[in-house]
């Protein structure tokens, strides 16, 4: 029997926060920890609706924080899920932050959130395969198996010779095959 | 003039909190942004101590979740600088969770933030270097180059042909040798 | 010179919460208040997006709640400004609540917020017209005068008599006639 | 059997509250949606009060607001039971901002939630009459009537022609005998 | 010139808060720092209210927690200034708690808090005298001398042989003279 | 059968918070409230790791609170269990504040707290002995008889002239001899 399928669109959520005083520090801007906070809640929902499952993080992949983001700015992230692998899936979270009144916009950062899905008793459970559609979806859904050998390298869980896409990223195939 | 030096005890922080309701998802387990939030605040602590500066967060490596972390748990989080670079510092975060009345007590996860000091105005500001003595400092120390390759080379920052230091984690430029 | 004007699609603004313990009774439930902290934060972002400048509310229409909306569902809020009078707009938020693992959805409840547009000082200031380009735009847009008659004879700012338009929402002047 | 009786006084709940910086917009004002989460608690512990009941938010009536509430202000709610119609209470809750060091006391708003007590499995539940004895306690019982009409037919659940009472409030009914 | 003087009503505050999961420990019950930054925010407003200047906690007297407040009670603390000295006032904080449905309702305890008043710039400024009224009033206008000298004492600020007051408090004055 | 038997250190806990803004009052001092709510969390953890039990707070002896910590400080909590008396046990917390930009670090205050271990029907239960060994350790031990002597009095549960290890706090005993 064939599994369920569902597309990327399924789990798309959108959430805008404000920045109030306190996901603030000394200097009046927001606060890595708390945009983490957000992250993890709208991927959660997003990974929620794609499997009809609880879920919990598994993983944070490396986040980088470019520009500040301030008090009264308006933040809204955009998640949706990439690619499931058995009961766990990959989420892309893009967030963008907004000075409304001078009407400054900006990317703030991307990341990808892995959740597994679980039971009533936590057992992690099967979900439904993604079916990417649009380009960027399709280059989404490529990346995953890349950046989960990196995730299962970095958490000892696969020796780093046996990460053959993760090579790739690195170009180090190509390198190896030019130096042989 | 030589550059001011610290220990990585003179950053070491302590944090403990206890898991509250809202800090948890349905299934009462700690959600993992909220830990997140802690890992951030503890971690800009520690590099608030090495600098004596306000700082903001640049960036978080990989973190996985393993075990579950449940309503009513102690959580701990350690935190201290393990190197510095110009004015961005990692910080290592070890968090161990505690089940107090069964005495059940594990390490739940360990993580890198990269934070950088910065003036009143927001601009960055070099920090003291890091001295580290122990074996466990050193091997910190070391492998903090590696990670910061690989921080580099995630954010498009850096050609992955140039991280050097980054092969070595996979091995590869032993692994090429030999296949030559 | 003719005075600025913005579609409705500008303002429009889509907020996502999951529900905490904190935020619900001893039912499990959501609180009316802390949804219509949710409301307010969500209506006065559109209002924001509409006039470019920080808002204050002004009022609250009857807002009605039906269906009980329990711990762990995924609140969707959708705002988008329906009509400005000078310094004022009205905003309509749709809630809907959704039970992700079984799968339920169901509209919540919709309310209409007033804001006010005000300078650094807190002075009210003048902010750009509304298009409404869709049927359900316009009828939105010519109801914002009826409800506007209301809010202020409720508000004891106008003489019930003089609330024409509201008196069309009571079917009252055909009534009458028909009584003649 | 006589249905159980209580006076106004029986449910009467004052409420105090400090403007913190979270609870504040970019202005320094307390923002409507947090007022409206304190108006909520204020008036459900009122409802809890008169019926010894769980009680949940069934409506909000138009509230407006006049005056800022600024941080650092004291906020005073004050609340009671105006009468009961089978298992709904009408709350009417008064707000008085104060800025302490400068003396100044202000009225700031006022408003009327609806509840509905309920059982344990939510099922609503009759509650005792309200027996008004001053002469505002008897106008509020009588304008209650009013209040809920409106309500039906805001919420529409009563055709206007049938709000035989509301009619009053527009002084439509005198109006149309004038005309006729 | 004669100093300003105030009654003890004149400070009298009362603040209502429904206990909610955030509150409290694994037993459902309210934790005791919870109940204490709620006493901390009430006598602050008292000691305002009677001194109309900013103030600031001094000092918390010994208070101790008799009987479990669950999860769901609406707790009510009552407070009022019993005496001032200079520039620090005494505030006298009672809690009640009740538990609704149960109609049980019952003292939960009651404490004595100092607040030091201060101008702008933190330093201490005098306030207006308290005028105690009723029997109870003078009993704790009376008790406020014997109190500030056992928290001189326990703060290593007084000699306990000079505390006068304090001797009474343990019936010790009449208790070495029966021995002379 | 001999009790078990626990030293100090086995209760050691150590908590670091940041001040947030909403942990202050408009001089952006933290609030006593605030602090003495993070007092009973890491003196609570304290008697729980010393017990292995829920706990609940029975007791806070006089705190008093000396120099403002302000917005932006890093606050360290130390907390300990001093000693044993069947069920309940003594927790000293020392509680220190730093300015980390400027480097300036001060005691802010101590305190003691009492707590009950309870079963989960929150009956109380007996805890392990404390058994001191430092110099500072015994110094805390002896001390406890006498503070619970004074809780004791203050709470009305026990006679003034019983209070005998009180009466040296006092210097009374000594005193009351030499004048007979």
């Amino acid at each position: 029997m064939s599994k369920k399928k569902k597309q990327v669109n399924d789990s798309y959520v959108t959430m805008t926060e404000l920045v109030l005083p306190n996901d603030t520090n000394t200097l009046n801007n927001l606060m890595g920890g708390r945009l983490m906070h957000w992250m993890d809640i709208v991927s959660a929902i997003a990974a929620q609706k794609h499997s009809n499952r609880i879920v919990v993080t598994a993983s944070v992949d490396n986040v980088s924080f470019s520009k500040a983001i301030q008090l009264g700015n308006v933040v809204t992230l955009k998640a949706r899920v990439t690619r499931a692998f058995s009961s766990s899936m990959e989420v892309r979270i893009d967030v963008e932050a907004e000075d409304i009144p001078s009407g400054k916009k900006f990317a703030s950062n991307s990341a990808f959130f892995t959740f597994v899905a679980v039971d009533q008793s936590g057992r992690p459970i099967d979900v439904p395969e993604v079916v990417p559609e649009t380009e960027e979806e399709k280059e989404l859904y490529d990346g995953a198996l890349r950046r989960r050998q990196l995730r299962l390298v970095l958490a000892g869980r696969m020796k780093p010779e046996d990460a053959s896409e993760l090579k790739s990223l690195f170009n180090l195939t190509n390198g190896t095959d030019d130096q042989a």
